[in-house]
């Protein structure tokens, strides 16, 4: 490929970029669009729908832009959650190390390579990109030392950087954990496998337990129903609310006071409804067996998990670590996620399913990584002239052209890859909720591995691999060659993935601020259905699971590329500076944060970068064997173990904050709290914090979005109108069992 | 190698164990041998020294083998605890699964195997080994599907017993937790990196923290200190001894009554030296510099790590399982081990060298494990007799001799490379004690995986490969062949594992038995230095990182050759059964169990069990591939995934019980204890169960004994002279400090 040619491609991607921002200024004033560029604010309600028409809504303005940059991380911590602060953060890192690695390679590299052989250089336009790379540079030159030097800068900034973005995300993280409000999910274990017992009920058999073995911190607890019984059960309480509602108008009126109301289908309901007590003794001889009915059917619909609530803090991450029965299938705990992070319908998942749910997930995923290389070889042929010419002889004419040629060489293959890849993180979110998690945060982070994986093998291996060798099988089946295999292709390939900068990660980044979907979407229904009302359906979460491996694949890219091939730098920086502007303005404006992992995303950068930065020093002690310089080769080496010896450091000093909490934060808090009295208060929030009901209910409003291409399907915000029937329901079911406990009591 | 060569070495190996079963027999009658063959009934003090000289002694009797077989487990329990028992299971476990094999094999595989090939059959003592293997077979054979079969069944009945067995230890190792006499580790955690202030020492920093965080639940705490300075501690002591002395005169006569004596140096010495609290005071004035002096001299020698005691054993292992202070490099916890299984010269490592020690030992390990292929390749190099004449022609002549060339081909190559192999576990041992364990147990068990690797490497691998590649680092470069050389060489190797089952296997025992060591030392102590008195150094604790190894060696040769070869089958079993008697016996009479690790040797034994099932498996897989049987190799290919799927289970199912306690057994075992009163004496035990002035003057006693051959220096047994000299010291010491301490209470 020649400099023309990336030129070509990275002027059509910049007129792309510009046209589409420039829509984007004009789309996002009109009112009509204001649920697609302003979900955020249109669930808080802090914005109405009908500006009045003014003239400065046809024209674009960049004020979007300067307001998304002027925003400070507080505001964005706010806004978003931590998650979305330690995104910006993979960003900024970004940042910093490509412009140090832009710096020294472009001032120390780029002109090493360029003068590397002893040749007529022609105009640069028409010169071949490969001049620009590592592969110009003469066996055994004295100046591969250069290249090793500056690997040995990027490396160790990127060491410092990532040091001092762990420790600062860690202390984000335990003051986000300690400062914010109480969290019920800190009283709360979630507890799997209860063991069942023809005597008696999954909650008598929990109450009895923790009452026997945590008495002194046991607060109550949630049976969780299995899923999709939950409706018919709700049904079955409307009926019978019309049958006691004629006898019970013999009784009392104040019975089943609406001011009860408390969410949550509670085994423990000895609270609520005391005043029901002594009124409803007169109805009771004639309710009474459908009562019973009823009880028994809301027995039998009990699954073997619960949510269990402590008085505090300590307790519950004390139950949550401690193995609790001498049979370790059985009582198996777990701090509980937020009540809006709960993924209710995998909790009833028989807890000794879940291992071999685990593997299955995995193998499928691999196999779909490995099935994915059929349409990527295709894409790589494609980009690959002549052998699109041999498979389509009739375009012979047409692809002789020179324009064409550009564009096909430098364009084509990296949509069509673009587009298939768009059907990878839905397949992922798949298997991981298939997988059994408990959390849709946890479902999203192990999705976002899923895919982040699913690209490095597919958009950088198979690339690099297939580039030069037909079946890549081969490839993993002889370690040892791999290095040398990478050092040969890797910088051949460069010019590939400089275009697929261009085109997935600036034009990415232009349609995921247009949010085109969402945009026809909402066309459609305003101007073919003439739908008026606006569905909150377009209210999204951030969708992590695709954009957090985008980013960290093309630190990938710059890593391995920057001393192979410094001239994708440039292209990378702009990557970040425009993610930096639009993925802050999407968060000021576009998405909902529901429930977020706590920065737990952190991790998965710091170890993909790691590895990102190990990847490349293997490929460059594999180029250096290759020139003949066994001098830089040798240097390398302890590179490799350093950067490993202080991932490993890392790993020691920093992960475990972000996999538990610690006794000496909770005891404190648990102090603070007492000490203010607010503990009562916490309690009553607890108890009606987790709600199976609500989620059930929205599961028929999950489908309207999950066809979304990116497969981001988390809007469970409740429309009002349903989430009052669902209230109501709620209510008399509870009625109906809770005074029954009562009575017994 | 031929049958009749095969023959030869069985007979030299029976001559040698019948020569040495007999010499034993008689051996362990005379009462000069009572040390090295009774040593565990010594140190119990259960057995006298002068027998009378009587007939009996000179003739061999098998009494001690009816007395092996008849003990039952119980015993073995009691006298070997629950490793002793897991071992013997390990061997219990193999003679069950090779019967089976046996059976299946000997009579549908070996024929099928003899008669394989249309050809004519020699006598049998001449013909080739290479008849009885799998090579024998016809390629594209039908018969392979009884090949296919046996392994079928193999691997199944192998799962089910393993099930079984990891069942009923994990019950057994329950029982022995909830059901043994209270264990002072149950209540104990030890804290490493507590932070260092200038303002407190680090026992006032443990003090105040647990105070603080576990108020309700704090005993008391124990600093550990900085090895070595102990003795230094104890030289000041004495001289401060004596000058007090002299003052003491004028004081009370009571003062330091030796009944208070109590072991450790406990930070918190508040309780036993109350009376000296009125009668000091006089003295007080004039000993205040000299025992302040004192007291900031232990303060200064007080190391990051110091033994926490509970009030009840929930608390123990809360607090151990709980990350406690939001800096996971600081504070850490983990549940103590036995006050004898302590190994007090790694406490007080920094914690924050663990990391890397562990990874520069792996790294050591690993070098170590690949650098000893030099010698063994040598090795191999012998049990080729024509590469031995080409390097050593003046032999020509020797070596054409039938005996000769039977004895060399058949028995020197295994006797050279046990030899060699005798290095590798005090190497290893080395290497766990450098790890930084906190127990012997520990150290042991991690030696224990590093010989096991070692072994499996370099006995079966490396010998493998080596039988046709000279580079076996090519080998492990590329794993998808991996499947096909195995399959190529290991049944030619079948004959050199048969007679590394005879030499290594049966001699080894022979020599166990006969405790060659011990007996030399005892014959020059006795004979040559002519000392009268029995030294106790001999009596050791049972070396596991040497025999658990060895044993699942043999399992492993034993799987991988079962269907290839089976005549290995038969000489496995008797190894096993001799085995079985061995080490019941030297259990009963031998080893001391001064620790334990409480049954975590079967982890170990099972998962290499199952590495032996499927390395077994993908070696049928290739030898199948080679015979061009693609059916027989298909229905293989399940049988992987099931095994790998039932490991996978029990990792879910019995693991855990193998790594924590569960609170439902330790809240029960609280309450009994404090339901029947004894609590009171338990933290009376408590206080003085940790000492780590005993250990640190038996330090000088180790040297002694770690020149043994097996590296098994464990004896820390204390000659009872110096044994009270220590506890003088110690009593002068705490006499000091205690008294200071009380004074400011």
């Amino acid at each position: 490929m020649k400099v023309s040619a990336l030129l070509t491609s990275a002027g059509i991607n910049i007129g792309l970029c510009v046209l589409l921002w420039f829509l984007y200024s004009i789309l996002r004033k009109q009112p009509g669009n204001v649920c697609v560029y302003f979900g955020r604010r249109l669930a808080q309600g802090r914005i109405g729908f009908d500006n009045p028409i003014c003239f400065d809504r046809l024209f674009p303005s960049p004020s979007w832009i300067v307001k998304a940059w002027a925003t400070s991380e507080e505001e964005i911590l706010a806004v978003g959650g931590l998650d979305a602060v330690v995104f910006l953060r993979i960003l900024v890192f970004s940042i910093r190390i490509f412009s140090i690695a832009a710096v020294v390679c472009l001032l120390l590299v780029l002109p090493l390579n360029y003068f590397g052989q002893e040749m007529i250089h022609k105009q640069i336009p028409s010169e071949s990109l490969d001049v620009f790379t590592i592969a110009n540079v003469k066996e055994g030159s004295r100046w591969l030392w250069a290249h090793c030097l500056a690997l040995y800068i990027i490396s160790f900034s990127a060491c410092l950087l990532l040091y001092f973005e762990y420790r600062s995300i860690a202390k984000l993280r335990l003051a986000h954990i300690t400062k914010s409000s109480p969290n019920p999910s800190h009283f709360t274990i979630l507890v799997r496998s209860i063991p069942w017992s023809a005597e008696e009920s999954y909650g008598d058999s929990v109450k009895k337990f923790f009452m026997n073995y945590h008495a002194s911190s046991y607060l109550s607890h949630q049976m969780v129903y299995h899923s999709g019984t939950i409706q018919k059960l709700m049904d079955d309480a409307e009926k019978m609310y019309k049958k006691l509602a004629e006898l019970k108008n013999t009784a009392a009126n104040q019975m089943c006071e609406p001011s009860l109301v408390r969410c949550g289908l509670c085994g423990e309901m000895t609270n609520s409804f005391k005043l029901l007590a002594n009124e409803a003794e007169s109805v009771h001889d004639k309710e009474k067996p459908v009562l019973d009915q009823l009880k028994s059917d809301l027995k039998e619909k009990e699954s073997g998990a619960a949510f269990v609530f402590f008085k505090t803090r300590y307790a519950a991450i004390v139950a949550s670590h401690v193995l609790q029965s001498p049979n370790p299938m059985l009582w198996v705990t777990d701090l509980a996620p937020g009540p809006h992070d709960v993924y209710w319908s995998n909790l009833w998942i028989p807890y000794r399913q879940l291992w071999i749910r685990k593997i299955a997930t995995l193998v499928a995923a691999t196999v779909f990584m490995f099935l994915f290389l059929i349409p990527v070889t295709f894409v790589q042929g494609l980009s690959q002239l002549d052998q699109l010419q041999q498979m389509l002889p009739f375009l012979k004419g047409l692809l002789k052209k020179k324009f064409v040629d550009e564009v096909v060489t430098g364009y084509l293959p990296s949509v069509i890859l673009m587009l298939f890849l768009l059907s990878v993180p839905p397949m992922m979110m798949l298997f991981s909720a298939i997988e059994g998690n408990i959390s849709r945060s946890g479902r999203k982070r192990s999705a976002c591995c899923k895919v982040l994986y699913f690209l490095i093998w597919n958009v950088f291996f198979v690339n690099v691999l297939s580039g030069s060798v037909i079946s890549q099988i081969n490839a993993i089946s002889s370690p040892k060659d791999i290095p040398t295999q990478l050092a040969k292709v890797v910088p051949r390939q460069a010019t590939f993935f400089m275009t697929y900068v261009l085109t997935s990660g600036w034009v990415g980044l232009s349609s995921e601020v247009m949010q085109l979907y969402a945009l026809i979407c909402n066309f459609f229904n305003r101007y073919i259905l003439w739908k008026k009302e606006v569905s909150p359906d377009y209210i999204l979460s951030f969708p992590y699971h695709t954009e957090v491996p985008k980013v960290l694949l093309f630190g990938l890219l710059g890593f391995t590329c920057s001393i192979l091939a410094p001239l994708i730098l440039p292209f990378l920086l702009v990557y970040y500076f425009l993610g930096y502007i639009v993925y802050r303005n999407q968060f000021l404006n576009v998405y909902v944060t529901k429930y977020e992992s706590g920065g737990q995303f952190w991790p998965i950068a710091h170890n993909t970068t790691i590895f990102s930065l190990v990847l490349s020093q293997i490929i460059a002690i594999g180029v250096f064997g290759l020139k003949r310089s066994p001098i830089a080769s040798g240097f390398t080496f302890p590179l490799v173990i350093l950067t490993l010896l202080f991932n490993e450091y890392c790993r020691q000093r920093f992960f475990p904050i972000f996999k538990s909490y610690s006794a000496q934060d909770f005891i404190e808090m648990d102090r603070q709290d007492e000490a203010s009295g607010r503990m009562e208060e916490i309690y009553e929030q607890l108890l009606s914090a987790y709600c199976q009901f609500s989620a059930a209910s929205t599961e028929n409003f999950k489908t309207q979005d999950s066809v979304r291409s990116d497969g981001n399907h988390d809007s469970e915000d409740m429309n009002s109108g349903e989430a009052a029937i669902c209230m109501r329901k709620l209510w008399m079911l509870q009625c109906i069992s809770g005074k029954e406990d009562d009575n017994k009591h």
